[in-house]
């Protein structure tokens, strides 16, 4: 049963001054997920596998979750929908509450927020986000029939632009305007499968070079096969708790220190300029002013590379690089794991692979396990500050979360 | 962009005096409803419409907006998902952030909580919250099958048992421990068909004897079609925001002065007592408890009635009723809009409607109606206090909001 942390202070307070709020703390105390990649399972089993481990992950019982929030696109692919119920009664507390959210690709993201914005509101103490998608059943042309429902359909889809072709539009405008070359982006996909090799759940564990890249097939030039992440299916999960709940567990956690969310034009044709993606960087700007840092404090970054692309344009909207500068610094190797910046030491959507309902969450477990030495061959060596950043169709809508490691 | 209201009062504190909360009160500004029914819109013309009639309602631009709140179950079946940026796009505010949330036929509801909370918690002071469906196009048999994908499929859905066949088997059991008839569920029917015809924006609008539904044919015994509410398209959509911000606007409004939600086994085969729902106890408990009233304050209630029988166990679960005697109480007036407790005034699901992702906030535009002088021949005299109830599929989850008149 939701518990409402709301005590009313007037009675302390000189007359006159208006009560107003400060947010609860919020930690992720346990994580979870399954390996990503063409599974067997059921969308519902995929949910409840991850969210087992984050709860053991957690040292906690099912019966103190307070409240469910499901991450998932389309699970009408896999005939369930209104996921919560049947999750939470798998667990074994059919009486807990739970709803599913939706924001494309950036699903997990948008959900984390929701999550933790009603723990810092101190609506519950403790709380499960699992995101999950099950779409491999369908092959791969129905997939991308289906994820073009997430685009502006209207303006998009409907005309024949999916996915690949929109973002083929975003590289070759962002290749022509800053003399960045093919081959800069094929460095993303080399450095991204580099890091999922040393990631066990990773969908892709593949070493590739840049003339594999090179000479894949096209898709929507000039993305090639290479520059596109696959359909995977999988979960992931955290369990969110406040300060209190998460220091009687007397074990290693994650502190939430900032959470922005923004949106962009639907249409990628009703952008002003599509070589920058506005939602990433009004997410970042909120998250980086409330966690008080800057892009520089930033120890390492989980980013949204759908397409080699996206992680180009990202590390640039985060404030990792200047805009038209971040291809030189990856081929210089500055986002590798022993880079300047390290970007996706998880191996990114590209390697790790994209389960359009669960990516989001997946950026955190490896936050989570980055900060609880857990992320073996792939630590990033002192981290405390890192970022996720994960966004929904062409970046319609985005956000981004820092987090701080609790010593 | 979102604003975090969120100020340090520590300062003002006596030392080791624990920071707490205090929710800001929640006002309904402004209400808008499509009419509901199969319409010939796609899913985002019906969000706009519906979003739009609820901007002009609350005196607003849409520049004032900071977030958006969907709510939408089936969106895959007129290719949009994603349906925030795209509706927000549309209303000329393309950098204010949304989300959809699925709760199955309680999605409305559920998103509703969530779109308190966030105003409640200082989150934003002017949210859009709109419910959305678009089904017909598809046809009675393939939604049926759509829809049985909210059920928990595994069990239920995956074997033949679609929503009829369920709540057939939970009218069997009431009828047959009570000792209520299969006439005591008609008189549901004719009543929310009375109201029906008053509110012009109904589905079905057409007066229906005791008779008409008793003859019409069997769907899944005990239920006949009269007892079964339409598949339907539609929006409704709600301009929530903070007292200061409708203080500023200087017009009516209604505040919520209670939000509850539960949750139920997601399998009707695992509960205790399949003449109660528990999800809708444990709602309507924390809402009372919330606003400080007892079921006997409520002047009016729209409920979650897909089913007559539905109706009859809302009521009961509710609180307006005591167990087993809802039936009687129905067949003597009770609920009628000049009884005891006038239930469904708008005509219910079962006259007005049910598009699914829409209901639970088409409920809220019927109070905001009621409550600002615009409901005409259907206005319940000198209400001020009311109740809407709202459920996912069997009442696997559910949410219970309590709305006050501001005079």
């Amino acid at each position: 049963m939701p518990k409402l942390n709301w005590h009313c202070l007037t009675f302390l307070l000189p007359k006159g001054i208006k009560l107003a709020y400060m947010p609860n703390k919020v930690f992720v105390l346990g994580a979870g997920s399954t390996k990503y990649g063409k599974l067997n399972e059921s969308v519902v089993e995929l949910a409840l596998d991850a969210s087992k481990e984050a709860i053991t992950s957690a040292g906690i019982t099912p019966k103190e979750i307070q409240s469910g929030y499901i991450s998932n696109v389309f699970g009408v692919s896999d005939k369930q929908v209104h996921m919560a119920p049947v999750i939470m009664s798998n667990l074994g507390i059919p009486y807990t509450p739970g709803l599913t959210i939706e924001s494309a690709c950036g699903s997990g993201s948008v959900m984390l927020r929701e999550a933790y914005a009603n723990v810092a509101a101190g609506f519950y103490d403790c709380v499960l986000a699992v995101g999950v998608e099950k779409i491999t059943q369908v092959g791969t042309v129905q997939s991308t029939t289906l994820f073009s429902y997430c685009s502006d359909f209207f303006y998009e889809g409907g005309n024949g632009a999916s996915f690949p072709g929109l973002f083929a539009s975003i590289a070759r405008a962002y290749l022509t305007r800053y003399k960045a070359t093919e081959e800069d982006l094929a460095y993303v996909a080399v450095k991204n499968h580099e890091n999922g090799m040393l990631n066990p759940k990773a969908h892709v564990r593949k070493i590739i070079t840049i003339q594999d890249v090179m000479q894949s097939p096209v898709v929507a030039s000039p993305l090639k096969l290479y520059d596109c992440c696959p359909f995977s299916d999988g979960a992931s999960a955290l369990i969110l708790c406040s300060e209190e709940f998460a220091k009687k567990k007397g074990k290693s956690y994650v502190e939430i220190i900032g959470s922005g969310r923004g949106a962009s034009p639907a249409a990628v044709q009703s952008r002003e300029d599509i070589t920058t993606i506005p939602s990433t960087v009004n997410a970042a700007r909120q998250a980086y002013q409330m966690a008080k840092i800057t892009p520089k404090d930033v120890d390492f970054a989980e980013v949204h590379d759908c397409f080699t692309i996206a992680e180009v344009i990202d590390t640039e909207d985060l404030g990792f690089f200047k805009k038209g500068e971040a291809a030189e610094a990856i081929r210089s190797g500055a986002t590798k794991r022993n880079g300047e910046i390290p970007i996706n030491p998880s191996g990114g959507l590209k390697s790790k692979g994209h389960p359009i309902g669960a990516t989001g969450i997946g950026q955190v477990v490896e936050v989570f396990d980055q900060f609880t030495g857990k992320a073996g061959d792939r630590t990033i060596q002192d981290a405390e500050i890192a970022v996720t950043h994960n966004f929904g169709a062409t970046g319609a809508s985005a956000a981004v979360h820092v987090f701080k490691k609790v010593k």
